[in-house]
């Protein structure tokens, strides 16, 4: 460890003095607590921090995107710095292995500097130009020149089941930052020491690069209370959330109610249905089992895209149910990301288990230790999966509910889903053409369409869309993972008669950044 | 009158066969009733509108760009063929001249031809396209897709103060249409006879191009149930609406409240700040006066970028002032659009003339008509403006506030301005390098900066946003005129692994539409 965990809030530059004990890290299965104690920051030391934040945001705004993309870049490798220690306090807090802690400090540092590259470059901000012309006709035209500018300061919760990619220095933080907003993180309870690990690494960044203090704060806090506080802040413009639909609607509710309703990015739940046509099994049933059991049990089944639910038509795919259940039956326990997630994927197991209609066709044989959740398999007919709306709950982990029923019923069935972030349909090519009304319902209900393939692994590149309909995210006009996550955290700002000196430089009649601008 | 008003709604390609009335058409200022008497839609054929336009959805989402492009040009030129009755009734029921309904039909086609290029031309999609890349490291990379797609089902409300541009067939409609989102209608009381004949017009492109039923629906209903209604109904997926921001409000409201909630564009309430420096009245103060209130009472302030406010420093502008209060006095009073904006413009000037701190500098000498509105100016310190927050609430009508400050007062009240659909800025070139940070805190308050310009007219073009932090907007991120607008109806969707016969035209291999594209 290159400096010891403290247990303390980043207020700007600056640590909270608080000695007010929130929690500690838990060693997930084990319930072991680790060291050291982790202090809420005090209701002043949270104003402190919204008061920075709104402070650091004119000079934040408005400086080039190459000074801000050195700042995101810095912080990239500051966190590359302390993988070791982010690895070795990740297994103890989270139980992911080693593999995925490395995996995901990568992808971490992978998007901040894609969102770097997007910055430098500078195109993104859709810079429009239209010329006067004091001769047009029926008016007159005015010089009218527009681009994307950051909307605030943005307050961005952690996620309980991804401690780096989507969390202090995640994507919600680094297209934010990138935008020119400053961020106000609030740390999930899951992986305290992780947070602070990646925290002095991005202020490191931070003063390295002369940042306006206040661009980056870091709060610990008990139960929803910090958080509340924040998301109500005046100073706050935009939210950013990754976790359970009860969390994600409570801070909804709490941005809508403000006397200035803000906009919440909440990615919510989703259980990613996947529909199996006859022409994809008969190219092997059992590889076909084998690839969805991998991913269904990838992460021991904590992924937002994760596969909850199967449409198989009734009559086909034998096969690929005895495979599938003899996995499950033979499928190993995976020690959960901490107990409330244990427990509220044993609860959303039970009471599937009970819906009428539905059969429990296998649960691992294994005894689960503490801490540990089983891969689980059920059945259900469509008729009796649309008699029942809480079997779309998502079930967070290894469980999954097949859905049998005619091809007409199952496609009658698709406009009832509510939305997902994924849709996925094994077929052959004739079958994609055949039935292209079955492809047109899953592209209504979810963000991103896969052919032959399973849901989980989520491609961080230019055309990734990760997000989808209600409850999926709260705003399905966006995505939290790739470049165009930053449109969530701009406004359109238009400039009219302005002198070329007094416009920011992507709007200037040289183009001095050498842009691509619409003119 | 080529074909006569039936006063009932349009249901698809059919028309209401209710018999309640909701209303007539009134004359403003006579207060005379207008035929035909108008039906308030049943409950059934509000519900037949929302199940023709879900059926509709997934045609009319799959046209190309080029076939609903000919919808919107023969929409265009149905319009233009009645703008006579348009004229004739216009007149009749808005007291609006015939010059500016001739002028508003002509934004309002050409609004309509402007999507059309737009779709027809087909880059507006954002596709992007990565292809995959089986030896890429650390991973192999998957083809993944995306481009926007359309939202689903829009209920369009209509604008009291815009019987064209921003209703039956204005921007709202145009855009989403656009964007290939069927549209339900909620015409205004205001303006009925308007309503039913562009109703009729773009019913008339609709059938002659084939559009599938229930793409264009318009409901008439009495108070605000139908609206409800239709933002409660499932099959609704966004709101557009133009109107007070109480109105605006309840119906984010209702959209929050919803099973699934959805996204509320709301235009509603802006008093356009205009900032007065120095530089500026040494050109000219009475010539800034006499600009200044023929912004002021344009259409009778009936604007929703009529400028409300104005700081203008201490010690500077008494010309500015007198010219401007001589013509107050001697100004016209108007007929408003109908009995409730006026009567609700009295109201709010005679609240904020009842201010504490608040001084009357003049008001028309001329006796207010029956439904006549009065040019009016009053004046009040920074100090007490900024002690009572009702002094930002529009009054919509020719009635402005004129907040007099020193110039540090004046920067340093920007901050405390709710959200602006516009801020202007008279100056020099000079006084704006010197008041950076002025002009950012302005910036950061509204959607359209103007520099030595007055706030009302709007310019329809590529780079307009009209649109700005709430309660300019619910939604600051949107604009609700210019090509931008039809972003408001669409989320990104992306296809992983498809096919190239079974993606898009937009993202098929060949670039078969010849768009720009990420790749």
């Amino acid at each position: 460890m290159i400096s010891p965990l403290l247990g303390t809030s980043f207020i700007g530059y600056t640590r909270s003095t608080s000695a007010t004990v929130c929690g500690h890290g838990v060693q997930p299965g084990t319930g072991t607590q680790l060291e050291p104690a982790y202090l809420a920051a005090s209701p002043e030391e949270v104003e402190r921090a919204m008061s920075l934040a709104a402070a650091a945001f004119p000079a934040f705004s408005i400086l080039s995107g190459k000074v801000r993309a050195k700042f995101l870049r810095d912080a990239a490798a500051e966190i590359e710095a302390v993988v070791e220690d982010i690895v070795e306090r990740g297994q103890l807090e989270t139980a992911l292995p080693e593999a995925r802690l490395r995996g995901e400090t990568g992808r971490t540092t992978g998007q901040l500097r894609l969102f770097a590259e997007l910055i430098e470059e500078g195109s993104w901000v859709d810079a429009r130009i239209e010329r006067a012309d004091p001769d047009s006709k029926p008016l007159p035209k005015v010089d009218l020149r527009s681009m994307l500018r950051p909307i605030g300061p943005v307050a961005v919760f952690c996620a309980g089941n991804f401690p780096l990619a989507y969390s202090v220095a995640g994507g919600d933080t680094a297209s934010a930052l990138a935008a020119g907003c400053p961020v106000v993180v609030i740390a999930h309870s899951s992986h305290p020491g992780v947070a602070e690990i990646v925290a002095s690494a991005v202020v490191r960044a931070a003063r390295a690069n002369e940042m306006p203090e206040g661009v980056f704060s870091v709060l610990y806090g008990g139960g929803r209370s910090v958080g509340q506080t924040v998301v109500k802040h005046p100073a706050i413009q935009a939210v950013g959330f990754t976790g359970s639909r009860a969390g994600g609607t409570a801070l909804m509710d709490t941005a809508n109610a403000r006397p200035q309703p803000i906009p919440v990015y909440a990615e919510m739940s989703s259980i990613n249905p996947v529909v199996i046509l006859p022409g994809a099994l008969a190219r092997g049933e059992q590889a076909l089992a084998e690839g969805f059991f991998g991913s269904l049990t990838l992460g021991v089944g904590q992924f937002c895209t994760n596969p909850g639910l199967v449409f198989l038509p009734t009559g086909t795919g034998e096969d690929f149910l005895n495979h599938l259940t003899s996995l499950t039956a033979v499928g190993s326990p995976g020690t959960m990301l901490n107990a409330a997630i244990c427990n509220s994927f044993v609860g959303a197991t039970a009471r599937v288990a009970n819906t009428p209609g539905v059969e429990t066709l296998a649960s691992s044989g294994k005894e689960a230790g503490p801490g540990q959740g089983k891969p689980s398999l059920f059945i259900v007919s469509v008729a009796d999966f649309l008699a029942h709306d809480s079997l779309q709950d998502e079930m967070f982990g290894p469980a999954t509910l097949i859905v049998r029923g005619s091809l007409q019923e199952i496609e009658a069935a698709i406009p009832h889903l509510q939305g997902q972030l994924t849709a996925s349909l094994h077929a052959t090519d004739e079958e994609l053409t055949a039935h292209a009304g079955l492809v047109h319902a899953l592209q209504q209900r979810a963000g991103r369409l896969i052919y032959n393939g399973f849901p989980t692994g989520v491609q961080v590149c230019n055309s990734i869309v990760h997000g989808g309909p209600f409850p999926a995210t709260s705003d399905g006009r966006s995505t939290s993972v790739g470049p165009m996550a930053i449109f969530r955290f701009c406004r359109p700002v238009a400039w009219q008669s302005f002198p070329d000196a007094a416009l920011p430089a992507e709007l200037q009649d040289a183009n001095p950044l050498g842009i691509r601008r619409m003119e």
